[in-house]
């Protein structure tokens, strides 16, 4: 199986989704649906609405709910990223400038919450709590996750299980909560909707790893990203934080000092980052752990019926990992 | 009757809201709680926990969701606040420092988002749909407000309707939702909840009116706002407009220059402004218009079988256009 067969198997639910997600985008006011259009189209991957389309198909379930709820995430997800920009003061995203970069701060937070505000209307109109039960909490488990990486921002103390506490609440916890929803779509039973919020988000950790491992040894042209953005932002992430438990007092020590002053990194200090990270495998180590979360994902949904979205929801663990974007 | 009357009569209640607000703002991530705790507990005047009580006991409900859901219009509130801090880079709100020049723009963002999605899922716990329906109806319109007064910062253009569309959707939509939700937790009439989101409504507009007002006429030490403050933030309000309506070409040509480069007030261009608006009555104007509001929201209660709380409820919009703070 590649990946564009599963978007293939999807692509009418897939084009469905794009109509209903620039549907919801509209307001009479005017900056909203273009910045909102801006951030859409610039190449998302929609790994949420295509985890939550599978997770009702694979549940049996074949209504147009899982459209709306598709945007919905999508739309969580797009808010969230409008406004780490803020919090990041990225200039970038996705190899595109930044909608704060082109039109400010103010226009970015605000149009956040309009996507966050309008995630919620969409969903309300719908009589089953349990939607907007999963979606609030994965809500606040998000925010708590994005002040989390902002408090631990250049702290090379933190432990293997704090960091990967923010990654369950920051990333995890959406990319479960979209599983489970398809689930709840469909009405599955109480152990169904348990085994893909479980494999939600363990292909969650997965995904964050794989992310993090991606910006010390991605291609640049493929990530959209420059290679040590983490580094350059202070965001100690999982390469750096096994570097740093395994390297001798000296070079720790000019490594800290990178981190501390790592906003002007030079060419010399992210070289020797990048060597000492091939020496100690760190993103080796970091891709071993991705694979892990990605088998327990999968192991997650031995209770499930045979169908081919069952086997697309399989292979997606394994493309989560294997990818280089 | 007076002020504090009502709140002695509701102090139970506004007691156990305080309790429930502080309780909500756990979380275990430290910045979260110092932050909510700062801003809440820096003389917020909880006008929207106490339209939400008054109208669920106007309407004979005795029970503790309101106690709940005033939390929810708070928090809202609060995250609103947050982000606006982060839009106008305010130093200064209430007459202390601004939570992000205290913290940071990043805190702001992201503690604000944690309030939103706290509310949501206080919400979620209700089976009464139409309590998601109408809160997240109010936070797109909210969110829509934002965006355009940010859009029409600056702008003298703006007609008395397009700065009313903005009253509406910015301040006027919220304190509607939450009288409404008074209204439905006690399962009131449709007739009944119309009546009291029209209230709310025409209150709202009461309250910023006056708002805009004070802003040019105020009392700092009451108000905690630095005079001339919407015109520093080229956020063009009422009295303003009223002023740019009437003045004759010459000062009007002048008027715009001191908008324009509002940012660095001279004193003598805000007393060039404040003497205009005596001049012109452009205050009087303002609250004149605010008064109005405040006429058709107590006749939105008509419908309203008489009790103490209607009593309050109608004193409240004299309230609200007679106060200096």
């Amino acid at each position: 199986m590649i990946f564009s067969e599963i978007t293939n198997s999807l692509s009418s639910d897939l084009e469905e989704v794009e109509k209903e997600i620039k549907k919801n985008f509209h307001s009479d006011v005017v900056l909203i649906p273009d910045v909102s259009e801006y951030l859409s189209s610039s190449g998302g991957k929609r790994i949420r609405p295509l985890l939550l389309l599978l997770s009702s198909r694979a549940c049996g379930y074949r209504g147009k709910k899982a459209i709306k709820h598709s945007c919905v995430v999508e739309f969580i997800h797009t808010a969230t990223l409008l406004h780490d920009d803020v919090v990041d003061d990225a200039d970038v995203r996705r190899g595109n400038p930044s909608a704060n970069s082109k039109w400010g701060n103010e226009a970015s937070v605000l149009v956040g919450d309009f996507l966050f505000a309008k995630s919620f209307e969409l969903m309300s109109s719908e009589k089953d709590t349990r939607i907007m039960k999963t979606m609030s909490e994965a809500c606040t488990l998000l925010s708590e996750g994005e002040v989390l990486q902002l408090i631990n921002l250049y702290n090379t103390d933190i432990t293997e299980e704090e960091y990967l506490k923010v990654v369950f609440r920051k990333t995890a916890a959406l990319i479960a909560a979209s599983c489970k929803l398809g689930a709840i779509l469909s009405d599955s039973p109480d152990c169904v909707i348990e085994s893909l919020n479980s494999y939600g988000k363990n292909i969650g950790f997965s995904f964050q790893l794989i992310d993090d491992a991606l910006d010390y040894m991605g291609d640049e042209n493929k990530t959209g990203k420059k290679i040590g953005n983490d580094l350059t932002d202070g965001n100690i992430t999982l390469p750096l934080l096994h570097l740093l438990s395994r390297i001798d007092e000296t070079r720790k020590e000019r490594l800290k000092k990178i981190i501390l002053e790592s906003e002007e990194l030079h060419e010399e200090d992210l070289s020797f980052v990048l060597g000492l990270m091939e020496e100690f495998e760190s993103v080796s180590y970091t891709r071993n752990l991705a694979k892990e979360y990605a088998e327990r994902a999968k192991s997650s949904l031995s209770i499930m019926k045979e169908s081919e979205y069952l086997e697309s929801l399989i292979y997606l663990a394994d493309f989560v990992v294997d990818r280089n974007f």
